[in-house]
């Protein structure tokens, strides 16, 4: 058949042997036909975020990454410590697809008008499975990218985007009107940095280097802190007070940093207070951790009262509690604000063999800062 | 005047010095004159709960308490760490009073007919200051005890009984079916324990000592699962799988209960789910710290997914949450069922005086289970 190219292609799969380690492969799988309501899109990018590399690596000690396979089909395996293992029961043994978004061009259309009216679109997808050359999905699934978006500009739709305008509109409503961010030099960070101006909300961002404090104040923002300066308990209480900030967003998620956050945000909260309280301050205090940059424990001495709270926050979560409605508006803004305040910038492109490449995990697996990768599955090998 | 003997009274006083210790003596006051909305109450029972130690001790090390000053006028003082001064600045210096609760019985009364209505009642109050031999207070905060019930058995009306019934109202009020509580066999605990019989609430008990879950399944416990014990998570992942408990009362605060609550929580919820989600279980896991029996800094793995929450659980917080009703029908509960479900019970009765004896305090500083101490101000010295 003349549409067999189009139907075979290349995908990572990430496995959990049972041994303890994880087996990252570049297996030649078939796309499936489309339904009426689906499409095929070829995915000619798809970025390589934190979140994808939960899944990827399955928390495997990437220093212990060891290649085989061939250069057509590489194989890449990683040891897992027994202590991560016990997370993983779930997943054992199952060969998954990785790649939580990308864009592409719609290559093929099930019979519904929708799914035709798709046909040659570029389209951003947040749906899985996306580090592969063809992926299947409902055409609903698809956001139409503006008239002249490539899909390098709209292969970050979804992941970032959405979390920086949900962090937004969790504070607003929770009834906060400024808020912290951690690890804020990020991708991320820098697009929040890009809503807090556009939107006129309060930002302390918090790095970890000092020469990302340059890197933020170039964008604009007003209040940096870094967590390496001795400083830094100090500078973090006058930013608080100064913005009024009483919630945080923490990716970093180990160490003690979301502990020093609610005790700076108490010392600024008890500035303005007029009697002593030994039960601390009545201004709630929210940390919401959603990363894990650092996967060690967190700890915190609870020197901050009793109106306190840290909790997990996630994307999805965020926006099945907002409903389709809200929902839709906020993807709807990131579509209008793509090559703008939703614009992202990549390192380095590297093909699906590419990614598997040793040298290559070594650097993007660091989460730095500034060394972000693009896959681009459709562009050799 | 006749009423002089009336109107001075001894109290109990607590005082950070600068220096960095606490000074806790005995001081002769006189007792202000009641308003036409105010009564005296002569207070013959005050316990000492662990949330009166805060204000009392002020974090001091007690086994660095030194007696001074004369039988009559006894004064202790014990050494502050500097940590815990940092958060003493808004008390330093300041000659402070103590004691949550008590009851006992009005013996002076202000020209209005509801401060007139209680004399020679006995009552029960939550008011501050009440370790002490004359109170007075505003009429309306006076809590009139049924007939026959004797001050000592009112004496522990407040604390503990609406803590143990706002911790089971928040439960419900969150959404949640049954709970976990932990130092469970405490004065508190045991009161938890009557309730959710009662109200056919099911609650997982977690206790420190394997003699305290005999003592739990005495009065009818059917989950007590002992953190000392070897096999703890597998047992309190059975107890949650079993309850259903997905929400925690913690009174420990440090070290690592209130994550393995959690992890356990995120097991017994995985039990039942179909499919790998790396994020973890969709079920939201919550636990409150309500006190800090373990000063020391809390620590956790984030072992148990992001749909999860550590916060602060504050009695008066919760109070004021709900409203004036809602909270007049617990209090209502609380009166009714006085010596019933809500009956406490002391290890030893202490004067004022005796409140301050080294001895006395190494033994209820300890905060042990089955060590409470009742105060009684009018009982001799």
């Amino acid at each position: 058949m003349a549409d067999t190219s189009v139907r075979m292609g290349f995908q990572i799969r990430s496995t959990v042997k049972k041994e303890g380690i994880v087996e990252i492969s570049v297996a030649r799988v078939a796309t499936p036909e489309p339904k009426p309501d689906e499409v095929v899109v070829r995915v000619d990018a798809a970025p390589i975020n934190p979140s994808d590399q939960g899944l990827l690596f399955a928390g495997a000690d990437v220093t212990t990454a060891k290649a085989s396979g061939t250069p057509d089909s590489p194989v890449v395996t990683a040891s897992i410590s027994p202590a991560v293992m016990k997370s993983m029961a779930g997943r054992l043994e199952q060969s998954l697809p990785v790649g939580n978004e990308g864009a592409g061009v719609v290559v093929e259309a099930g019979a519904s008008p929708a799914a035709q009216a798709l046909m040659g679109k570029t389209v951003a997808i947040l749906g899985g499975a996306m580090y592969a050359q063809y992926r299947c999905i409902k055409a609903a699934q698809c956001l139409v990218l503006p008239p002249g978006t490539t899909p390098a500009q709209g292969a970050d739709c979804f992941v970032n985007p959405l979390t920086a305008l949900g962090i937004v509109e969790t504070m607003r409503r929770e009834g906060h009107t400024a808020l912290v961010h951690t690890a804020a030099a990020s991708n991320l960070g820098q697009m929040l940095n890009k809503i807090c101006l556009k939107d006129r909300v309060a930002l302390v961002n918090i790095v970890r280097k000092p020469e990302h404090v340059d890197l933020l104040k170039k964008i604009g923002a007003a209040h940096v802190c870094d967590s390496s300066s001795p400083g830094f308990m100090d500078q973090l209480t006058e930013a608080l007070v100064a913005s009024g900030a009483t919630i945080a967003f923490d990716a970093i998620g180990g160490g003690r940093l979301a502990g020093q956050i609610l005790t700076a945000m108490e010392i600024a909260a008890n500035r303005t207070a007029k009697e002593y309280s030994r039960y601390g301050s009545t201004t709630h205090k929210q940390v919401y951790i959603y990363g894990g940059l650092d996967r060690g424990p967190t700890e915190f001495n609870r020197a901050f009262g009793m109106a306190w709270g840290i909790g997990g926050w996630l994307l999805t979560a965020f926006m099945q509690k907002i409903g389709p409605e809200a929902a839709q508006k906020l993807r709807d803004r990131v579509a209008a604000e793509i090559a703008t305040t939703f614009a992202s910038s990549y390192t380095k492109e590297v093909s699906l063999a590419g990614a598997l490449r040793i040298d290559e995990i070594a650097v993007y697996a660091k989460q730095a800062t500034g060394q972000k990768y693009l896959i681009t599955p459709n562009k050799g090998r």
